[in-house]
């Protein structure tokens, strides 16, 4: 058969497989695969260069479907290419199945989990971004995108970027088949106005017919011909084409075919072609080399340091060793201190500038190549890239992000720069880990430390300087803390991180003073938090009280209230936060306001002895 | 003096005021201020319509800096318009000033917060909609943008938003000073990139001088004169514009001017000039007509219903006695349910397409005017706009985000669907309310009910069908909870919410049966939590099941333990959550899988009771 027949058919294939597995499964979303089937058709035929066989082969190209929902089109390629089996195929959304309803590295030829829309672009830029200028190999990244997908911001960030950038290795496949979820997109077939805002953003642009193979192979070459900015192919397509019942017709999204015999007997019946994709013709499978021993700067206890400038330093130290580690920017580093990195090694310094979607975007893009990112804005504007981070733990990415500006502590700048809920979004995504250290010792060491945990970890640093309280030997660990007082005499624990830990211990020595001990730990590690410790605590002291620079919900004290839950004993805890809505004042004002200070600690402790006391009067009365 | 001159000394008082507020706060950003003064000293004194006496004139125009560290520009305009007074200036960024480092509403000239960048535009869109749409006023929103945040991804969804709105009340002023917080912008003073990339999205772009009086006047002028579309005034600046010392200069961002009585000689320095801004000459400040009797939808006990129904219906309901509700949503009205609302109030439904940032900040900005907005998404994809949320809480903003899709419940689509954190972030949102209802009734009360809530109102929606558990006539609150079963012989207390109350019921019912009585309670209010009847229940019980469908981590468990911290015996809970990744399966296999069904339910019952007669036993022998 001609070329341009062997790729219809193997489109057809695709579609084919796609209504089947779809209908197999009861849901899903062939009409959206139907639309995309020949531009990968031609696209797994004739341009891919990747081994099934070797998925970590660095030579490999990537393959992003943006537009997840098209997984039926993935694994129905999968099949074409010999991965997996027809039964496989249709055991696609079955408990237990690797074939998701959106595509995740379950499945080892899946880079990145997607499905909630506008991420694999950003992605595959930060993994271009690895090829072009960390790996220096041929490889490219194709990522398929939807049309209604092209409204998040994210999207625009990564064309951006990626214009910027000029990563010509980077190809953006626009999928425009007029069809949204709920009814016609913004811009329907107006494939002129998609050129121009793309366009407009430093890109090459070419506008194809999407179900014309000759000319997605066209666009394909040319594509791989740019070499001085990315390309975007943007294709006319038809949702659900190729079967009459549901093809450009509203209401037919993320459903079966309503007939799935009838759909297949219209595409052609069932086939079983085989695509051979090509190979990698550079790279390989080889580790990469491990790093030297690592010197982290150390403090003398007694000096004054923000944790913000350990962190940086910290960092630019593990940079010296570790030639996976690459530090990303959200334009603040002159306040998160990761300057202190771009300073020592330019080479691996990130600048995303304040598009914190791409920023996160990029360090899971970085890790699939098996770089080591830290990616530091203010802890607040973590919060911008939340769904990007609730996706990487998807993923199962191994990124590290550094918050800086955590809390009211931060004074004048007020709230809008104040990391307030940063605990809590972080501690609630799967699998990661939370460290707020509370001195430059302790930071060097988690900063370090992080780089180890698999999955998300969030270190949260403080703007203000704080005291050295630990030697230079001393060592912290993910799941650790610090007892910082304790005697056999303690009548309360109080447990706190980052900030609060000083104002823990200033009213542990005002109590002190007073006749009255009390317990002091630095919870560093608020996720996991050390349960051992604070379960012993509470046993020995009967009482405790938690302090955070943080909302209520969700922060410290419902971490440390979390490990009290299944014993049989819970200690009477009460919990200090930031209790209402901070304005301008000074860090130590802030403190006070919100109820977080060493004078709010060290009366709550009074607070819950004296009301003890007054009940055993009352009862022995 | 000619009209000229005049301006340029209302900018140069702009600056010295700038530079003199900074001054006495020791902190700020006098230089970011500096390059915008002659744009808004041009603005106040020639084109804005505002009346400060009467900041909720429904004719007046609304000034949103959203660049909002240009606070002491801001703030030095109020001060020439004789909103404030020139020692109220120098308190600025101290305890207990509402001149904060960011404006907030605070200040009763503030619409929103802003301080985050890149929301200002988003959210002055949704005021612009706002006028043009339901005011039908021709008040205009003018936007100071600062060009470090128009790398944010949000400022692209509010460029595409408007420009195919052609919110021509809306003009975008961007202050193109080269300088960003770390050094040079992405691109400097190429204010031909900024042209075609907004020109790109459909909106009118004059490039000016932004410390040419007259050209920035002109640019004004043929901005009011534009009525099919928005226009941004693209303005090349000088940061610091005045000063010598600081001007175009890096490392001057974010802190006062070194010497600022020389900067203030200068600058030529200090006057005491005034600005008449015009009054509005339409609307007026007449309150918004009261709705009537709202009629919702009720439901039989024994119906199968999805909450998500219950909500679309409850809110079409809503809109036909209250004029000012309107529903947003984000390209996924079919699946929220809002489509029940579009289809009865065409009129009023927003369409946003998959923004989810544009779409909350829709909101904030529909608020500003009074209006009440419900934004409706998948409850993963709140996450994407997390950041807005969180400064919505800052802004004061009344605002109803309705979640669907929550948990593992809504099956094969698998985990990047699945609103599995969105409890623990919501909670984490200042002065916000976060309702996840189990049945039909339940959900339109709670629908109706959280309009009146002032703040963050969330409602958490299921995509599956769950019997009606009340009556119609049943009343539900905001801090409120049912208990479902109950008896003297309750040896423990299930403490459940959406899904997970119908798997608490069958546990209940299975015990039972086996002589063990529990009791059920709905905490369908998880934030503020009913704290008087779960403490009761701990009292009567002993023992305490949490079980959600959501991460362990901030959600319904830790609201419910934080009712426990400060009560002197803190009962035995145990915490049923997530515990896992999960992928593609049936919503029952999904609950299974997580460990929150019926039977982990009954298990963690039995294995309480079951631990304990064991050690009663040892205790006893």
């Amino acid at each position: 058969m001609t070329d341009q027949h062997r790729l219809t058919e193997l489109a057809q294939q695709l579609r084919v497989d796609a209504v089947r597995a779809a209908d197999a499964a009861g849901s899903g979303h062939p009409t959206s695969s139907m639309s995309a089937a020949d531009l990968i058709a031609v696209l797994a035929a004739d341009h891919l260069r990747y081994d099934f066989d070797a998925p970590d082969h660095s030579g490999n190209d990537h393959l992003i479907f943006s537009k997840g929902h098209a997984s039926p089109l993935l694994y129905a390629l999968y099949k074409a290419c010999g991965a997996i089996s027809d039964d496989e195929l249709l055991r696609y959304r079955k408990l237990g199945s690797p074939l998701e309803g959106h595509p995740t590295p379950r499945l080892p030829w899946v880079d990145v989990a997607t499905g909630s829309l506008g991420q694999g672009l950003p992605i595959g830029a930060g993994i271009a971004l690895a090829g072009a200028r960390f790996d220096r190999l041929p490889y490219r990244v194709w990522v398929l995108c939807g049309d209604s997908e092209l409204a998040e911001g994210s999207v625009w960030e990564a064309l951006e970027y990626a214009g910027q950038e000029r990563l010509a290795n980077l190809t953006a496949i626009l999928d425009i088949n007029r069809l949204g979820q709920r009814g016609p997109t913004r811009h329907g077939w107006d494939l002129d106005a998609y050129r121009r805002r793309v366009a407009a953003f430093g890109w090459h642009t070419i506008e194809v017919d999407g179900h014309d193979p000759e000319a997605i192979d066209a666009a394909y070459r040319e594509a791989r011909e740019t070499t001085d900015r990315p390309t975007a192919v943007i294709a006319r397509t038809v949702k659900g084409q190729g079967v009459s019942g549901v093809a450009d017709k509203e209401g037919a999204h993320g459903k079966p075919v309503p007939d799935a015999e009838e759909a297949i007997a219209e595409l052609g019946g069932r086939r079983d072609l085989r695509i051979e994709v090509a190979r990698p013709t550079s790279g390989g499978v080889s580790q990469r080399p491990g790093g030297t021993q690592v010197e982290l700067p150390v403090y003398q206890p007694g000096e004054e340091v923000a944790t913000r400038d350990a962190f940086g330093k910290a960092v630019a130290a593990l940079g010296d060793g570790r030639p996976d580690v690459v530090v990303l920017d959200g334009e603040v580093a002159d306040s998160t201190r990761a300057k202190a990195f771009a300073e020592a090694h330019p080479d691996r310094f990130v600048e995303l500038y304040i598009a914190e979607q791409q920023l996160v975007a990029t360090a899971v893009g970085l890790q699939v190549r098996g770089y080591t990112p830290y990616a530091a804005t203010f802890a607040a504007f973590f919060s911008r890239a939340y769904d990007f981070v609730r996706m990487a733990a998807v993923s199962g990415a191994d990124i590290n992000l550094v918050g800086s500006h955590a809390g009211v502590s931060i004074g004048e700048d007020g709230p809008s720069q104040m990391g307030l809920e940063d605990i809590a979004s972080l501690r609630a995504v799967h699998n990661s880990v939370v460290l707020h250290p509370c001195d430059a010792n302790s930071t060097a060491r988690l900063t370090a430390g992080m780089a180890e945990h698999r999955g998300v970890s969030y270190l949260r640093t403080l703007r203000g300087e704080t005291p050295v309280l630990y030697g230079p030997d001393e060592g912290f660990h993910i799941g650790g803390s610090k007892v910082l007082r304790s005697s056999a005499q303690d009548r309360a624990t109080v447990v706190a991180a980052g900030a609060t830990v000083h104002e823990a211990l200033r009213a542990a020595d005002a109590l002190a003073a007073d006749g009255i001990a009390v317990r002091v730990i630095d919870a560093y590690s608020i996720k996991p938090v050390d349960a051992a410790t604070l379960r012993a605590a509470a046993r020995e002291t009967g009482r405790v009280v938690t302090v955070e620079d943080h909302w209520p919900e969700g922060g410290l004290g419902d971490a440390v209230l979390d490990v009290f839950a299944d014993t049989r004993t819970m200690p009477r805890t009460m919990k200090l936060a930031v209790s209402g809505m901070p304005a301008s004042a000074t860090p130590e004002e802030q403190r006070r306001e919100a109820g977080i200070d060493a004078g709010a600690i060290e009366a709550a402790v009074r607070g819950i002895l004296r009301q003890e006391e007054s009940a055993a009067v009352a009862a022995g009365g």
